[in-house]
């Protein structure tokens, strides 16, 4: 059986802040990073926590990734700003938008945020989580490298691209939060079957050429499926020109990986537009609940998000259950032991 | 064989708009939704064509919409405008957002219009396209009435709710369109293999209390399948929050059908998002064929909206063809014959 240990949330920032630092990360961009990953473990989103901690300090080592660099911002015209990551983490330069988001959508009811040159941005259900505790709705758009093939195609040409949406709930209620992913199954499912020489299901992707295969190492040759066919995909082609064209940022073909040091910087992009709902339904939060209410009676379903945060509350109370040999191999990268 | 006529586009217009003003709706009224109708039918896009002709009549006789009433427009913050549609047609309420849209996007560099109380919008590519030719990037959400279970459920509680999106393409090229509902298919190709008794792919759709079947009738009282599940069914929630409550109109699971002339008006709403792209991206045309050029030369591929643009020009040059029964239940439903 795996040993495991049990990390309180510090502890566990503490854990990759360390090894950040130690590998040329500033402090201030090394908190925010290890939050970030912290608070997707919390979330039961494993695949964007601390197991990505060793390819992080990979692509410090290989300059793919500039942990010294600081985001910087610029108000583009009345309802814009743009923050350019410089190739530094995603996390910092997305967490001074939110600052200035609030404010600008305050100001002229609406607000968009490009995130320029940016890298792998984690749980994008928290940005838009954030907007929605201080009172806006919000959606967010982020292009991924290549991994999924266009509907009929054969080999990977864009992202997983995923999608955020959140919205503030009436009362005292969490915010409703949407985030999803434009492939009918996450890539990590595919790495993990194909390490353990499993088959998967037809749907899943294609290998070259278009292939149909169950084998998951045709799969990442050929491509995942967009979920429903032509439908997701062209979602996807959206979510490229939005975050990667929009944005002046690579495509998902062009970027480098968010898993290794090999290659320049991803260079990808993130979008986020932020709505003041108020100014258009003084009673948007009571309006909502009428359709999640509709929702929650109806049996076999659930409120998009929810588990999440019931993960979070339980991570928060019980502390954070980790594989002792993800934290030796943190450890190993830190040169403070 | 059944019978068909050509018509060219003038008198595909001449024959909608009689119908339309005979039974109570105003001329100008009346030119923007047959001018909608038969771009549609141009576009292939024949569900959201003349044949919605015979109930929009209906729903016109039984005061579902009304023919008579101008939207009203109101700008409500620096950055947003709201067009009321008061339950008229959608088409010129939507065609006023557009005007404003432009202006407001120049200025401001970000334009959000909601249509509130609105009515049955067609082809959402159409909005996004215009807003394209006048060089902005926009998104656009609706929301329809509920055809879709949740994901796990079994009734209908949220509409096929589409996005769109268009941008503009480099030098004289037409615009990008992309539009797609969220369901795994379309209401009607139920509705058609329900009424020739012929049996359905069993990812459709659900029957009754989530049940799976292939029973295209059992499926109409269930629900449609939201595409790729979970997924499918978070976006189609977004779009219904974006859509409904953002806009202050009904939910798809509160709003009555587009088809007939049963209940009170549907008074759904529609959301358009309109960007600047320039002030991010001086050569963001050309960014974008960057990424269409990769995907023209994948085999088996194709850019999203072309076929329609391909087929408006067929239009456009040989005229539309309609069945005989069509044009003539058209024509019963004119005084001026």
């Amino acid at each position: 059986m795996e040993s495991t240990s049990i990390l309180s949330f510090e502890n566990a920032i503490s854990l990759a802040h360390n090894a950040l630092q130690s590998n040329g990360t500033e402090t201030e961009v090394a908190d925010c990073v290890a939050h970030a990953l912290v608070l997707a473990d919390a979330d039961a989103q494993r695949s964007h926590g601390l197991e990505r901690v060793p390819s992080y300090v990979e692509q410090l080592r290989s300059a793919k990734v500039n942990g010294q660099v600081k985001p910087t911002i610029r108000r583009v015209n009345p309802s814009s700003i743009e923050v350019v990551a410089n190739d530094g983490f995603a996390f910092p330069a997305i967490e001074l938008a939110i600052e200035s988001l609030t404010d600008v959508c305050e100001e002229q009811g609406v607000a968009v945020a490009a995130i320029v040159g940016s890298h792998h941005c984690g749980v994008m259900g928290h940005p838009v989580e954030k907007l929605a505790r201080a009172g806006f709705v919000s959606t967010m758009f982020a292009n991924t490298p290549k991994a999924m093939a266009v509907a009929g195609g054969g080999r990977p040409i864009l992202g997983t691209n995923p999608i955020a949406f959140a919205c503030p709930r009436a009362g005292e209620l969490d915010p409703l939060i949407i985030d999803t992913s434009l492939s009918t199954v996450a890539r990590g499912k595919i790495v993990l079957a194909a390490k353990r020489g499993e088959r998967v299901p037809e749907d899943w992707g294609v290998g070259p050429h278009g292939k149909p295969t169950t084998d998951p190492q045709e799969i990442l040759e050929g491509g995942l499926n967009p979920v429903g066919g032509a439908k997701g995909s062209a979602l996807a082609l959206m979510v490229e020109i939005l975050a990667g064209a929009f944005v002046r940022s690579n495509f998902g073909f062009q970027a480098s990986s968010f898993f290794d040091g090999e290659g320049g910087p991803p260079h990808v992009g993130q979008l986020l537009i932020c709505l003041n709902a108020d100014e258009f339904n003084a009673n948007f939060t009571e309006h909502v609940e009428l359709l999640l209410r509709e929702i929650e009676i109806e049996p076999n379903t659930r409120i998009p998000g929810a588990r999440r945060l019931l993960s979070r509350n339980s991570a928060i109370r019980d502390g954070l259950e980790y594989s002792q040999d993800l934290i030796d191999s943190i450890k190993r990268l830190s040169k403070i032991k």
